[in-house]
């Protein structure tokens, strides 16, 4: 994953702006000039391990300015109202003001933490996202969502703040522990099936080559499956319509994460119980055959990810569902597979409907 | 305050909203309609008190929706997120969604925290302010500026979110308290001070009419006060410039209200003594006169808000402001009058030159 080619895709929102693809972390510094407004002061914010693997590669470019680190612990437990509140703490510490930028250095939580503060510090500062996982550099730090979470649901409160920028460098991914990748290809086989069905047949095709990490495999894979998330946005940055497609997966996912207290299930592997789920609703509504309901399935499988959640309470993860951001007027509104590389918006599925498809990930 | 008229006026930012001036509480619920989404589910956030005098008044009007109160306490200590979070857990109790539509119901600490937690609950819901005191009608439910405190400093996270539409019923500021009336005219004397030398003048020759509350006088004042405050948003909605100017007066006063943790101490008054601190900086800088300090100074003692804080220690309250949002790179950004009815962003103001004015109103 060395290869010296980058590359630059916009997303074409509210306010433009790039996304760079298999940068490095030295050169950010030198890119800063390039933003519409001087820089003095950033405060990276990232868990220590990160800064321990990528923190002095960052710091060589960003040698003319003030920089100050705020560490998060790690975990989905951070993204909560008392971090935020204690990042405000330090950040007026060091003398943050509204001119501050924010680098957001890490994964999906870093990203959606740091962007949130971002978001509402002094009602809001300019934010950069360093993504350095996975699922980050496919999925979260692309098209300004951030939040927290809350005890009765996840990313309850939060904002959209668009980056600066997004800045992404692939070697970041080299050392990437495996329960992490599986996050970002829950995100990734997400984007297959929901818009590139070409995408889809590639991971269907190269598990042993994903598998190994493959440089050449990885970087078209990170590329194309971001270009589907860029696309998306760009059409739709404040989830009015398409976006929502996004969400397939995840309202059951979110429910699962929920009621499991975020323990003992990674958000890769709700993800990939929730595409099952809404796989077997699928197929339960003729949008999709049996044999694209196991197709999805086996995909999943040989990627290591979850099928099935032995032991779990339906009637719970059903109530879990009430607080999904996306329900309008006690309606669930749910993302379901409609063949291969497409999805719908489906408003009128019943508890019922929702109660089989969870028996059927439960028994598996 | 009973004359049948009303008007509206628009807030011409990024997206235009209406201010209505004179209307009555009981005819907003046939405005609803007029919104371009449609309204189901509404929150009511507001004080107990409030409700007991205007609640009764809203709901006639609001016969077709499915309402929820979510009652807070008084006082600026609820401008938390802790409160913030509390209303979170009741909304969902409650079954709001993405296109519920928050009513806050209120002063100026409802209208900040139900807009921040409008800003913010699922990514954001529709807000309609129903300014209830003088300080919110004239000031702060027109602009979009939601915020809660933190303990190292007030309004430090927020967010601009714009309501759909500003609803004012001059009745409400018939039974308002004075301490309230001292709050709105602190910043309607600011106005007049920054943008209107004719209101100034008004202020000066109508003190007894204005104490008395004629309602003549007053909608005058109400609605002349409002426009300064929608003029200058509408040009500068961010704050990227002009807006800066409604700020005269708010860096000495936050500083005083945070020294005394906002016990002792009301906005108005905490206004009050911070634009006659930012008179004496003006008047050492030579950018009003004298007389022009002590017609200031004048103008509000006639209407009983202070001029002096005696017993307070400068170097304390020049700490505190240092957690200013306006601050830039250790720079303190103050507003000073120059001339009666104009204002200037003054960035050179030394700790030195700051220290005097705070002893000027501590010595009286």
């Amino acid at each position: 994953m060395n290869s010296p080619e980058w590359q630059k895709i916009e997303v074409l929102a509210d306010r433009k702006y790039p996304v760079y693809l298999g940068t490095s972390l030295e050169e950010l510094g030198a890119y800063l000039p390039a933003l519409p407004e001087k820089v003095e002061h950033i405060l990276i914010i990232s868990h220590q391990k990160v800064l321990d693997l990528y923190g002095g590669r960052l710091m060589k470019g960003l040698g003319d300015y003030r920089v100050n680190l705020l560490v998060v612990p790690a975990g989905e437990a951070e993204k909560s109202l008392e971090r935020l509140s204690q990042l405000t703490t330090a950040a007026l510490g060091y003398g943050a003001d509204r001119k501050t930028l924010v680098i957001a250095l890490g994964g999906g939580v870093i990203g959606d933490l740091a962007g949130f503060f971002a978001s509402v510090f002094m009602r809001g500062v300019r934010l950069i996202q360093v993504p350095t996982t996975l699922l980050a550099q496919v999925d979260s730090s692309i098209g300004g969502k951030v939040a927290v979470n809350h005890p009765a649901g996840k990313n309850i409160l939060g904002a959209f703040h668009p980056p600066q920028a997004v800045w992404t460098d692939f070697t970041t991914l080299e050392s990437l522990p495996w329960l992490e990748v599986e996050n970002g290809l829950a995100e990734s086989i997400k984007h297959a099936l929901i818009a590139d069905p070409g995408l889809f047949n590639f991971f269907e095709t190269q598990v042993d080559s994903i598998k190994q990490r493959d440089p050449l495999i990885w970087r078209t894979m990170v590329t194309r499956s971001s270009s589907v998330k860029v696309k998306i946005v760009s059409q739709d940055e404040r989830e009015q319509g398409i976006r929502g497609l996004l969400n397939l997966g995840h309202s059951f996912g979110h429910a699962l994460e929920t009621e499991m207290n975020y323990r003992g299930v990674t958000h890769g592997q709700g993800v990939s119980i929730g595409i099952v789920a809404a796989a077997h609703l699928a197929g339960a509504k003729g949008f999709i055959s049996l044999a694209e309901v196991e197709r999805i399935k086996q995909l999943l499988r040989n990627y290591g990810l979850p099928i099935a959640i032995p032991g779990q309470n339906p009637q719970a993860l059903l109530q879990r569902m009430q607080a999904d951001k996306k329900n309008q007027g006690g309606r669930k509104i749910l993302i379901l597979p409609q063949g291969i590389g497409n999805a719908v918006i489906s408003q009128d599925c019943t508890d019922n409907e929702i109660l089989a498809a969870w028996q059927q990930v439960i028994s598996g």
